[in-house]
């Protein structure tokens, strides 16, 4: 079928989008095409200010239109204790659960040797130099228990050894609500491993 | 938690557009993030030009840049056969069958008197008109299978008796490579009732 050129050319862009197949392009662009005028100049514009005014904090390279980002300059955070993450989606889904109020260092990525990505791809020089420079009394390592985020726990830990500082890892087991008998081996195994006393 | 302001704002348009949640969202906003600035202007150039350029065909009601739009205006399309549809995504499919070459009649929605949609809100008048002044055979009612669909049929079939066409509707039935024992019942009285002779 031939789309009317400018309907075909929002539905080519739509479908860049991470799972946005053809069908969900094609109802997004019609959609578009019967929001208001006003509406779709400010999601436009919405996307173009995303894009121009959000960079890297300087200290923990979330993203953020700040920067210091809008955590890292928050007076209540509880700066000597410092969260690892792999990308910024990891920062968002920890902070959503409300429960921690210390720092992040987002590292930009995991180490995979398959990719080509070295440990000086990713912000692990930035992680050390701000362990040294500050007061930093905890490091919570919280990367996907995934090969890659293994590997990249690993490697930190032994580099963050010298420092003094405690190193402690996100539990691996049983997410809440599942149940046992449906557990992967894999999964079964880290609870175990990571069983704790009551 | 706490997005940094423009992300937070085209999270909330992404959140907007129809199937799009606010992990989606997330998601891509995070995505448009990554792409380069020239990309994201060109997406909102996209959004904005195919707001302000494309509207309705004042033959058929199909959504379009030009006018008559690019079916219309195909000198190989067969002006004879109408084939009616409710909205233009129902175009949009039947044109990806192939295996039409007919001409179309958007309606713009079903009579739904529940939804307060009578006939003089949808493009039927127009679509007398098309049939009383041309010289139309056959008009084909492609509409859903639905209690609205069936029952604007019925009102398009008794206005056009008059009118000396062939007026015909989509086959209901089982959907193929589907199987009978599956089938609900509906769909396979519909099967019965419109059995065909071989």
């Amino acid at each position: 079928m031939e789309y009317t050129k400018p309907l075909a050319k929002l539905i080519e862009y739509f479908q860049k989008l991470p799972s946005i197949g053809p069908k969900t392009a094609q109802r997004l662009a019609l959609y578009v095409i019967k929001m208001s005028e006003n509406e779709v100049r400010n999601f436009a514009e919405a996307l173009i200010d995303a894009k121009t005014t959000i960079s890297y904090c300087d200290v923990c390279f979330n993203m953020s239109s700040a920067n210091p980002c809008e955590i890292c300059s928050n007076p209540t955070r509880n700066k000597s204790i410092v969260c690892v993450v792999a990308e910024t989606k990891d920062l968002m889904a920890i902070e959503k659960t409300n429960e921690y109020s210390g720092v992040y260092h987002v590292l930009q990525g995991l180490i995979s040797p398959i990719d080509g990505i070295g440990p000086d791809d990713i912000r692990i020089k930035e992680l050390l130099f701000r362990v040294n420079q500050n007061n930093i009394t905890e490091v919570i390592l919280a990367l996907n228990p995934s090969v890659e985020g293994e590997a990249t726990s690993l490697y930190l830990s032994k580099l963050l050894k010298p420092f003094n500082v405690k190193i402690t890892r996100i539990a691996f087991g049983l997410p809440m609500g599942s149940e046992l008998e449906y557990a992967d081996e894999m999964t079964l195994a880290k609870a175990l491993e990571g069983r704790v006393e009551l």
